[in-house]
């Protein structure tokens, strides 16, 4: 669980919902157990991702998959004990709140969410593949832990339905600009710099924004997902100024 | 997830869970997501035990199990799922149980419950264990979630600190209770009956009751604990003539 969870990495989830949180008017120490708990269910996901009768990768966050590291066994009941543990920190927030943000972690990574896009990703890796669908594979299996970020600061900060849905909106949207780039940079990364393997979509055939739209349809897509990431920032109940950094860091990161 | 999930059997967590609730003077209606909750962990634990990098093994439920059906990916994440939406309904209920509840079953679910069972269990599969080794992989890997059974009951019925522990005690009693009677069915039940490989243990040099203490020795032991159980019977919060039948089932059943 420490070798997957703390290897370097960006922390991309629970930077969005702490920053989210002091967006909202909160301080970052009352979001410690929902940052966990983000953190803990993305890496669950790259590790029963990575297995043999999965992706099958062999290097992540730099280092060799858990799978190669400590055998499948292993890594399989490594990924359930974190997905597991994020509900066990999340139960540790006020009484309040703890129903709702166990509700949406759950539908953000359960069979309507994370699951569903891996076991689309996986039927994806056919020809013939269009933008609707490599869309829906990315807004489950990525976009909606990402969108699930922003909503979960939501409701630790006590708020409610409209609310709670422009915030879902808004984070789905940074999760494709995540996606597109994160696309991007494994047609024109360097392995070293990027801690997993790259190329490896094109070869195994995979949908991408690059594959369908061309690298430079790619980067005209991205840049229309950032306007509207910036129109939408203005509607929703936050203070824009906290989230502009990390939008940009999105659209430009080179890792 | 349906076919694991439905395929028949005992039901005996959830069947565990109601009862409870009704010795503490609740409506069997009042735990139904809780009861679905606990089949949902239950049901993913055998179909990620079962798996070829695990126990290997083709027949579950009187059926064959979810990787020989499905694959081993869907079998993964078929597993990823029903974990998830264990949580996912026990989000449903009221608001002052959901952290309680949430807390409970996560660790009895996770690193220090079901996920170590099965990691000492792999673990165990070599010459000389202990009773005490076998002990302690049955408290973690099937007594952790017996005994939440009833914890969970607690914290819905609204019971505290002092009730919960011994609601807790009580259940790994039975959990115990139900191990040895498993062990004894391994050794002495026909497959067809039991809907899931039979002497299996004892053909991968598993530690079980029989194995150590020979069948007599095991038939012993579990009389032991049956008496226990009816003790502690007595100074639980609970109705005890709820109980008795379920008790009676467990160490007399034959599948």
């Amino acid at each position: 669980m420490r070798y997957s969870l703390l290897a370097p990495c960006k922390r991309f989830r629970p930077v969005l919902y702490l920053t989210t949180l002091e967006a909202l008017g909160m301080a970052r120490h009352q979001g410690r157990h929902g940052a966990l708990a983000l953190e803990c269910i993305h890496t669950y996901s790259l590790i029963h991702d990575d297995l043999p009768c999965m992706d099958d990768d062999d290097l992540r966050r730099g280092q060799k998959s858990a799978h190669r590291q400590f055998g499948e066994a292993q890594a399989v009941l490594t990924g359930d004990a974190l997905l597991t543990l994020a509900f066990q920190l999340l139960a540790k927030d006020p009484s309040s709140v703890v129903g709702p943000m166990v509700g949406e972690l759950a539908k953000a990574s359960g069979i309507d969410g994370m699951v569903a896009g891996q076991l689309l990703d996986m039927e994806g890796n056919v020809e013939g593949g269009s933008l609707h669908q490599l869309q829906e594979i990315h807004r489950r299996k990525t976009g909606s832990l990402i969108s699930c970020s922003m909503a979960l600061a939501g409701h630790r900060a006590g708020c409610r339905g409209k609310e709670i849905h422009s915030l879902r909106e808004l984070g789905s949207c940074l999760g494709l600009i995540f996606q597109i780039q994160d696309d991007i940079l494994d047609c024109v990364a360097v392995e070293g710099a990027l801690g997993k393997t790259i190329g490896k979509d094109l070869e195994q055939g995979k949908l991408t924004y690059p594959s369908l739209l061309g690298l430079d349809g790619a980067k005209a897509r991205l840049k229309e997902e950032v306007n509207r990431a910036e129109e939408l920032m203005n509607v929703s109940p936050l203070d824009p100024a906290e989230l502009k950094p990390l939008l940009h860091f999105l659209a430009n990161r080179s890792h």
